[in-house]
């Protein structure tokens, strides 16, 4: 019986230009939906999951729509809530070789900021559940959101269900203190740590000196030290990050780091040409919690979640729709992308 | 030389479904930009007279993307100030048939909203001034744009500005009550009011008995009451109004009705087949305005605003872009849309 | 608690050209998918019902977007087997004014009409359902399909199920002589039949004489014999038939005719302004059903039926995306279009 | 063995803004090729005849992508010179309601008015032909493609081949003064004459009395009084008009009347729904030439014409897609625009 | 004066995601026409020559476009025969970077599957013919396809054309068991034969030991021990294959390998960045033969179908639309893209 | 207060096809308006400047969009005068890997060409300003344009404006010839100019040996000497040309080389992905003004020039739309084309 993963966090519409165009060029958006959270629930129901997103999005026809987008591909939507006043948007600009992506967010006042705990049946939403996910983005979007974070976290632990969160630092939603203060408490319930470069720093103030993110060089070094570190307080089981190299808009490096508290385990490294890079850490935090909620070992779920997300670095839109087999494939060394007739 | 208005109010991002299709089936959205008062600068601009916008908008590539638009169309946003958070957004989806169009307004939070009179040189921006318009939208956004609203009236009197507005009531905005207390006060410094059919009774407390607006009858006898109601409270140098009897979201009937305190003139009505009737009320008012602006007599500007507001139906966006030889064509007669070669 | 509704039948890839474009002239088509129930079954969903689609489709990229498009819609596609060849096609071609649309059917060998009733649990699937509905296009697929529609109907009758017939004739299909055959049979376990002009001479022998579907004009005396003869014979708790009186591509004149063995009842008649008609029977049906199934009286549920296909006419694509509260404003009379805001 | 139909003239780049967009508003134009002679003839093959156009294009991808737009649809393009500067092209958008559809020219130093009769083979040309077409156009693009125009008519002749022009008097391109010198030696070499309302009299110097297009009323005995003066001065064996009551941009009156010299036939007159009416005149000439070359009476030919150009109003773009067997229907008077399955 | 070409095989109708799109995201798709043999006739009249396409479409306005699209690029249509079920279509999804191309095939009931001899006049199609080609794909569709090709290569070879197959094996058509058969056969009347990398194994039993397709690295000596066993068993006057190095979707490396008996050729390598890849193999084989029957050397011919089917690989859709002079400026050394003015 | 630049120049339609496609292929063009000295008015209006275009377009709606579009971007087009026949077009293909983009200029009997320079106020124009930049192309366009471009420069120099010319040879306007008689006359008023590889030897006739621009290889050597021989005769404060390493269609090397007489300065150069490289040349130009007349050091105006135009090559369009604060980003060494959220 498919493994039943329940995710929670915000859904927004995304609005990006066609065609490589700027803001000031577009007089026209591209229209779909996805967030953090969302982007987790959407891959792990294209793996054949039991994915069961939990939110809260308003009373119209544009809410609906997000729902709509969820349902498409597979997610159980019955426990979004509705209500509050509008949906978060961000748009996005997508870049190229040297000019990078831009995205400009507004979200402030989405209905999922203003949410309340009691709206949730945790009892029903947990039942039979094999894990749980959720991110730094949702208590970053209000109080309310924070204590509903938490609230999700002691429910999930309270009926054995292992929880993942990945970190995401969103610089223009909390400081960073404030950020440490809340991450630090939500961690206590965590299994499952992933954060990608500068996220163990901001969000929980570990620090992986070296790591100059403009320059897309790598530090294992520094990153092990964050590892053991970030072990040593919170005794997390696992802990995982995505590294990038990235040489330009059009171009990356892609890997991962993994860590159980005794081995490292580094991950093959792909080049990608980059379509659409945004999603690309949630497919990667998909790909590596389908993995374990599956039975992999370690380094084959770390090794599923690179490949995961390096196709996702290919498809447009927030979701990542690369297949199981596809994934499998790219894991086993196919990246020939001979056409498939 | 060409006269200056000055128009003070909001300008949205505009986000609509193409080809009739609702919300729930769109993965693409239509951009333009518009709202009451830009849509009144712009159609200014576009017969020859100097129109100056005074707003402000977020300091983004959507803001700037707001200003863009206005500028393409000439209007002068010299006196637009930047901060704030986001800019306003309407979602649209057209109706034909039986199916209305709707309209999903996601404005709270606009920048306009946070605004403070001094971010304005009014001295400046009434300088050379002929007339300013603005509408009861404005004032609806928040306290601290109803308190700009007042202040750029009562600098335009000051200036011996001629002063309109338009009171379309936006229920989702504000209540009755509070619309008739601030825009009773507003109506003190107004020299032209333009009201459509519910605006008099919800924002100035006139009852215009007998006008089911969802049958699409008129009553010009309720009007002329009305009319004479304002005229006494306020001493409105002119009172105007759209007439629309809407037989279906595809087919309109349009005229006006204006009055001077002395003469009613009920202008000629158009049978219009609708391509988008969003902004066909601003069409009028700035047809209106430009025929008192420029000396028409007040029978002449009102079939001037009529006919410029039939064309506006007949084109998709907020802005009316019918030429000025294109209005006075209609006004003499010729609707019968041969090819013009 | 809703109502659950099983639906029987084909779901297909619908390629549509853009703009009135004829199809040697365009470049590129429209997406969406569609089919006589599948429409149904979502429209169901639309209003708040629990609907569940019975088919099958090819096991690859197509057949599962074609589920995703039920699912996105609400519709329960647990049911939808995987297997054989192809997801059928049907290619649409958008008229006006004399100009009639045009359809292409491209459905051979789909995977629906090489289907075996064993791969369907009907125990399950009938398990709490409160209505069963499938139409005569079904069992013209192929001798399996309508093996398949048979037994469906036999075990919704013998769990109790009201069950519903579109008698739907489809001349590329199967011969009229074929039809009367296995529809005579099908309809032993029918109780509610739903039939337009021409079908129910086609499909059950019944004639309606002096109705010149090429002309438009309506004969309801003819319809009240017919709607006899079958009660006569089948003994159907309710026949339904909309009533198109066809002025050209552009503009119908739509209503239902509705009897139950004691009473006929004609409803309104609406003019509509087609943006898109194909589905329009299927949303007569679902909105018939839906008043049925939720307990509306019969007169009820027919105007209830005809507005929701009024509204549907309006709409691009198969389904039918009118709102519950948007087909009850219209039942009660307001047709004015105006925007809603 | 089918019909062999030359035409003589010029094929433009036609660039068309969407969705009644306005030109000022586009960012996108639709491309499409067109003009008065090249949509006679590619509507010709589209009914099966053998369509051979003459014209000139230059000598690069803009020309080539003309000749491979009528080759698409079956045209003879083995005659079209290649040289000169450049492709003609005009610029369109497309009414609505009381809104006229615009037309920007942009064809000076166009191929097809550079051009010498010796490019030309015309015994190879007219080798067989049944039929030469050409309009009032060419000849107005200069003095060289008046020339040319001559001496096809004079080919023509000499090989005892049927001729016909549309007098389409372009006020852009010359003079009427210039026009009816011209046209006059033109038609001495003319069989069968067409023109609408206006260019009898500009370009012939007939006058019609009464007819105000811009009222879209008809005026029957003044046509009748101008075929007569036609007749007498030229000859024609027939003589041909659209009658087109123009009530606005999207809904018409239409219908022909033609003149053997003995008697008027005023044809059937439809009302339209406007798709793009562009190219209306010349598909009721390629259906009457159609008519006329395979042997219908003079009225029957008449009804072909008028129903084919009441389809093609329905139809986007310059050329004339209705089928065959649509027309016919269409003249045995099935209007009503059932969908076709 | 020029070469004529005859090509028997499919024409299918080519359904595309836009930008990158997987099937499962696209709610439009982009249409063309294609397929092998298709493909090599157009690119040869896009070189100037004669090229004469042989084939069955069905009756309706699908097949209709497929012949259209033909004639558009200057095929001979003539000889295509109507008649059937449908137009064969094929769905693609472009691939990037790892992703790969993705092809869905719905050819099965195809009009060309159906097809007997003799509805093909092969006397007159042959008559003045310079070169006779066709695919591997032909035979696979149906067993009449089989013997249609049969007659068509025994009927060219009886008149004295030159033949050419492009091997093109496609395993979901046929087994390799029937394939070897049936080629084996139709091999006894091939002059000059085509194949890729796997195709000589799958359709003749050939093996090339130690070319690892999903690596990209070649094996020149394998190829030269197949070609050599090809020679010696048919006598084949040449025998070409394209080789792909497939770094990712997104790079390949290109070259051809060509052989007459005595001495092989290895072309220039390109490396190319890949718009659509689909047709590259079919471009290479309309650029050999262009060069063969219009008289170059071997080696020539090879360079020239090289750079042929490089400049597919950037251009959209089937046909290579790469002009004459485009190939002979890139064989002759420059291909560093600057813009042409 | 910001800096004052006039520019005088041809402002153009610019028709370009989607996707990647050829001209033969594209049934839609987007709409864009570009010119080599519009694009650098619209930069520096970017980067905050005061930019005026002087320029003249038709008294139509194309000529109208054309201002709009340098409006929108906060273009100063007061001083356009409106008149003649047409506005200037030009069709863009864009290529990829080594198929070259292609342009088709169609601008002969533009309204620029057909201009006297009584038009234009030069006092007004040149009014307070602080530069003045025009191309080798206006004065290519016709004598008038020349004597346009002769009369501005020397207005700008009497008021002692700074003046500036891209040599910009265009082959099809003009012959070498003739531009070196214009050019080198027009030269004594230039303070900097602008040129890349082979301008200065078409224009002005200096040589630089040893760079084959199909090679892509530099020769910096050759390019001081023609620098050198240049500052010898016209005496130019600063001499400046782009790099350009053409890889393929695809990918570029870009850089710039400087020289004030005294010494040579070459900048860093960028590894570009191209998205659309026209007007590249025409943002290092106006990178370069901003970086001179804002009092940056020679070298630093270079840097930025050659950043702001590396950001050019992935912005689709003419005109440059990078922000001061990208281009000031890069230069100081972030390409790494992260996402900026």
């Amino acid at each position: 019986m498919s493994k039943k993963v329940v995710t929670l966090g915000e859904i927004m519409l995304r609005l990006s230009t066609p065609d490589f165009k700027r803001f000031v060029q577009s007089d026209s958006l591209e229209v779909t939906y996805g967030g953090g959270e969302a982007n987790v629930s959407a891959a792990l129901c294209n793996y054949g999951l039991n994915g069961v997103f939990v939110s809260k999005v308003p009373n119209n026809a544009i809410g609906q729509s997000a729902i709509n987008h969820l349902r498409r591909y597979g997610v159980d939507t019955q426990f979004v809530a509705r209500g509050g006043d509008r949906l978060g948007i961000y748009f996005l600009e997508t870049g190229a070789s040297m000019r990078a992506s831009q995205v400009i967010y507004d979200r402030a006042g989405a209905s999922i900021a203003d949410v309340d705990a009691s709206e949730f049946d945790f009892d029903k939403i947990f039942e039979g559940a094999d894990w749980f996910h959720t991110t730094g983005i949702t208590p970053a979007l209000s109080d309310k959101a924070a204590a509903l974070t938490l609230a999700a976290l002691k429910a999930a632990k309270a009926k054995g269900v292992t929880t993942s969160i990945d970190l995401n630092f969103r610089k223009k939603l909390w400081s960073k203190e404030k950020a440490r203060v809340v991450m630090t408490e939500l961690c206590q319930y965590v299994d499952v740590c992933i954060g990608n470069e500068e996220d163990a720093d901001t969000t929980l103030g570990f620090t992986s000196e070296g790591t100059d993110v403009t320059k897309g060089e790598l530090n294992l070094d520094g990153y092990k030290s964050v590892f053991k570190q970030m072990k040593d307080k919170f005794g997390f089981k696992y802990i995982a990050s995505t590294l990038r190299e990235s040489h330009s808009a059009s171009d990356n490096g892609w890997s991962a780091l993994v860590y159980d508290g005794n081995e490292f385990y580094h991950s093959k490294q792909y080049e990608v040409r980059i379509v659409d890079r945004v999603g690309s850490g949630d497919s990667f935090a998909s790909g590596f919690i389908f993995g374990l909620v599956t039975g992999m070992a370690l380094g084959d779920a770390a090794e599923f979640g690179v490949a995961a997300s390096a196709l996702k670095h290919t498809i447009p839109g927030d979701l990542n729709h690369a297949t199981l087999n596809e994934v499998k494939e790219l894991v086993k060394g196919d990246g020939s992308g001979r056409v498939q007739r």
